[in-house]
């Protein structure tokens, strides 16, 4: 019987300014700090003991686990940073607000990009200071693999090896797993899990700092699920 | 050219209490965490970009790692949490305040438990609360591993496997790393990087959030070590 614990990072700095974030790195505002600690108190509260940690290469995901597991007394628990956890890459978009960018492409094209499943905002140009590939931390990786834009589907479907080959075999291994990742990583991951539709999916609202526990039986087929 | 990172944690709860730790997992002083972000600053402005890290089992450690990294901008480096990295082990004395220790055992007794290489303080009971067998982190180790006290000596030899297979392989792979562990962890290092004696070893003084950089040839060997 496994038990994974998804729990979408706090408040961010931009969350607050109303800005498309996406792989930008921003970090947690104090209300996000004082949420992620709310949230380690509420997954020891109810005893569980997650015995691996998965989250993604942006600070406002990891804080947010080490703020819950130090609450938690586990900061020693083995942490897995993969960036196939990431936000959705909101291409273009990243860094502006949302009202500007109403303005700028309309009301009804920017719904088209945050409601669709398979319709990706603007392209960055490869030049684009905003190209993951001038980071440090995206240095090894093919331009295949770096997203310049993407759909929710697009998403989904960088995240799932990370199910596939991490998060489930330590499932499988160690019982209790706690992902602390972002709204549309760990949308990808409640889809795999709770197998929902494109649309269902779509409809699909994480609460920040709320921990999401998923039961499961020997096969990984969930059989509860609900927010601590 | 590899660049190994020496950084022990900043001042703790207990240091400023003057008890003896060992093991026990007490948290910085607000004036460790500010040595913490100084280290890090210090790292950063040194142009140093460590592409892993390694800490103990024990929150001090840990989080003057994450602090540092932070400061650094480089939360997303992998960390590696390995108990092989904890603090000596003090047996019974663990809790003790150092002039009450001195008053229970003699002033000469407790120098020597302190300053020699090969002796130990009186062992923890097997039944003892202080047992590390009792914690949820070390329940997966035998009774050989765990130690219910320590000398210098004994604290060094389980730090070989540790460098031997883990931070040597991550210093080829990678050329820079960073280790943030505690004084007598850090003097087993240093011990096996720069070939020193027990003598000098047991002299050795290594400060606290002050990293120290060894600069060693392709063979691993140092040949230039300092204080940033």
């Amino acid at each position: 019987m496994g038990k994974i614990i998804l729990l979408r990072h706090g408040e961010s700095q931009w969350n607050l300014e109303n800005r498309f974030t996406g792989w930008t790195d921003v970090d947690l505002s104090d209300r996000g700090r004082m949420e992620a600690a709310e949230a380690g108190r509420k997954i020891a509260a109810a005893g569980l003991e997650p015995a691996y940690f998965f989250t993604s290469y942006l600070r406002r995901a990891i804080h947010t686990l080490q703020i819950a597991a130090a609450e938690m007394d586990r900061d020693w628990v083995p942490v897995v940073k993969d960036w196939h956890l990431n936000e959705r890459h909101y291409g273009a978009l990243q860094g502006l607000n949302k009202a500007d960018t109403a303005a700028r492409y309309g009301d009804e094209q920017v719904h088209i990009w945050r409601r669709s499943y398979d319709v990706e905002p603007p392209a960055l140009e490869k030049n684009d200071s905003r190209n993951p590939a001038n980071e440090a931390r995206y240095a090894t990786l093919t331009d295949d693999e770096l997203p310049l834009t993407e759909s929710l589907k697009t998403t989904i479907e960088r995240v799932r090896p990370c199910w596939e080959e991490l998060i489930a075999p330590a499932v499988r291994l160690y019982g209790t797993v706690l992902v602390a990742a972002h709204g549309n990583s760990l949308r990808a991951l409640a889809m795999m899990l709770l197998h929902l539709s494109p649309e269902e999916v779509m409809k699909l609202e994480i609460p920040t700092g709320s921990p999401w526990l998923m039961e499961t039986d020997a096969h990984l087929n969930v059989v509860k699920n609900y927010y601590l």
